[in-house]
């Protein structure tokens, strides 16, 4: 479908941004829904977020944007209304702009992974889960396990305290869930592993967690897309676990980002 | 070519804007171009006009912006820099936005209309020429004309002081060169003859000149695209002159105008 003067817009805002998967992905999805949109990459600094966010807000025909690295904290307090999720989280990675032009945000990183989850035949509900990392994408994706029904959730970060602190937001957000810092590096006894770190992009990363401690027949996911596998996967096929990558996780996030973007406000 | 992180912006500016022929015009150039570049789309109010520009500096990946109705003239104030043709005119249609945020105005209406009559195998040289219209578009083109060897210019507008207001201007700006105000509105004993009102655009318009002083032979010339042909073009090639539509006219300035933003700074 041709970008024409009636294409509705979203943008996709980061730095950089040449890298970015999500404008082949959601303009792919647009296509097979025949709807009249393109999402536009938009490379923003961290200083000039406002001064993107006030053209935004001035574009009529933009429905909104997503919010990617380095932006996802800082735009929070640049947005008039922020989704439970976001709150939660204290970041957001997609934004709504509403026919007056406000701005609602929420975080969709957990409800994403949640959902490809699901979508590759698997589930978290029951799940006995070990996560590594504590930054954003962590945080989205602890909430998203407490609410979806894990049974325990370990978490397992370079700087210790940042594990602790989320493992207490979760504990305060949903009581009575079994949500703790992880005694090591070593997934043991965990039948879902996560890893929501950005090790793995690159070849000479270290490995997010002890792959050593990998149970057979566990589901090991992970955000990084590329290499294809990344190490970590490789590894965890190799020792017989269930591999979920991150393009898949990506791919459900998109959808679930063009419902809200999309909604009705 | 598909919309990815790496494609470059540029914006087209207006209200309302869902009519415009640029993007698909321009969307069309880049393919054939091979560029990686999209023409967007931003539907922005009179009073957003600041705000969608801070927007554009902001935007690092963004080349550029087609500005059109009603912000040619109010985005001057808030530009860099301008060309001498959009200094002249006191109105913009085009911004190139520098690397470092810095966005420079030119105004191509003018240039636009000779590049695209010199296409189409005529010559504004030694033209005797007859011009309604003293907007911005019409200005434009008065300059361009003297600029490029036309041997005459009068000036017909509804508001006559409008005219000549503009053809002082032009007289300034080209010592010497035969400009006027029309004595009416007959083209009578002139071989090019140029609407630069919106007349036209809707079926109960009047014509924007006496049709009946037309002269045989004569280039009949003008601005709106739609509807094809035009009552003005119409009566045109019935009283056995040459006609030259909007179509053609913006065709090739959307060609100047991509090379002006994607021109190096």
């Amino acid at each position: 479908m041709p970008v024409s003067g009636r294409t509705e817009l979203v943008a996709i805002l980061g730095d950089p941004i040449a890298q970015a998967s999500a404008p082949r992905l959601m303009n792919a999805l647009f296509e097979r829904q025949g709807r009249d949109a393109v999402l536009v990459a938009h490379h923003v600094r961290a200083a000039d977020l406002a001064s993107a966010l006030a053209g935004l807000r001035a574009t009529q025909n933009l429905r909104g944007a997503i919010v990617t690295m380095p932006h996802k904290v800082a735009v929070v307090a640049l947005l008039d209304a922020l989704a439970a999720e976001a709150r939660e989280v204290g970041a957001c990675n997609v934004v709504r702009r509403a026919p007056d032009g406000r701005l609602v945000g929420t975080m969709l990183d957990g409800e994403g992974f949640v959902a490809s989850v699901r979508r590759a035949g698997h589930d978290v509900r029951g799940a006995r889960a070990f996560l590594a990392g504590a930054g954003g994408a962590a945080a989205g994706i602890a909430f998203a396990l407490a609410r979806h029904g894990a049974t325990a959730l370990r978490i397992h970060n370079r700087t210790r305290s940042a594990a602790e602190d989320l493992a207490a937001r979760v504990r305060g957000a949903v009581p009575g869930f079994d949500v703790a810092v992880a005694a090591g590096p070593s997934p043991t006894g965990c039948d879902l592993v996560v890893n929501a770190t950005s090790l793995g992009m690159r070849s000479d990363d270290p490995t997010p967690l002890d792959v050593g401690g990998l149970e057979p027949g566990a589901l090991v996911a992970e955000a990084p897309i590329r290499p294809e596998p990344t190490r970590l996967l490789a590894a965890a096929a190799a020792r017989g676990c269930r591999t979920h990558g991150g393009l898949a996780m990506l791919e459900a996030q998109i959808e679930l980002m063009a419902e809200f973007v999309f909604a009705a406000t």
